[in-house]
């Protein structure tokens, strides 16, 4: 399993430092943002360290897959499937990612506004 | 490949409404959003139709992360990977979402701001 050094989250996949983990399975575990923007927040990510997006390739497309199966199941068991969820994962700058490994952000349990916000 | 009568992307992908197609393949196509969010606002979607990521079961997955190969391959063409962008799918209602037709839209091209708005 690839880990980066320094990394957080491969710090918290290495159980160096403490999460709220809300799932784990071999390939991917999920835990509670420490800044929740929502009622749920949680964030689905890989144990292996891939930077975003971004530096996938074709190999990783089944572990890509199963992460959103991850995403589904965690949504269903917090009981948001009805009332509705985002999905957003942010890839460099522009976005605002804030730790260089692959996460998604998993949000609901109130309206979330509009997509992005309009300008800046 | 299922399709579901009145949904307007079933509709583009069987070419019955136009669309500005930036990629597509067997199972997934790449459209220019109407209404664009950010300098580059595309939507990615499988040509079956789903309603969205909370009806999806395991046999999609492969699908799913074919999707994101997609998702990321348009950011790369679009001239975005390096400033960086966001990749956003809504499920139902909190979530604002638009079309019942599982799709992921692609932003980029300027700062995209919070990850979602404060409240409401």
């Amino acid at each position: 399993m690839a880990q980066a050094s320094g990394c957080i989250f491969c710090r918290i996949v290495a159980g160096e430092i403490p999460s709220d983990m809300v799932y784990q399975d071999p390939e991917v575990i999920a835990i509670r943002d420490i800044r929740p923007q929502a009622p749920l927040h949680v964030l689905v990510l890989p144990r292996t360290h891939l930077v975003s997006l971004a530096e996938v390739d074709a190999a990783q497309a089944p572990l890509l897959g199963r992460m959103l199966l991850v995403v589904k199941q965690v949504a269903e068991e917090a009981g948001v499937t009805q009332g509705g969820y985002r999905v957003i994962t942010n890839i460099g700058r522009d976005s605002g990612q804030e730790v260089p490994h692959l996460h998604w952000h998993v949000l609901g349990g109130r309206p979330l506004g509009p997509l992005v916000s309009r300008g800046l």
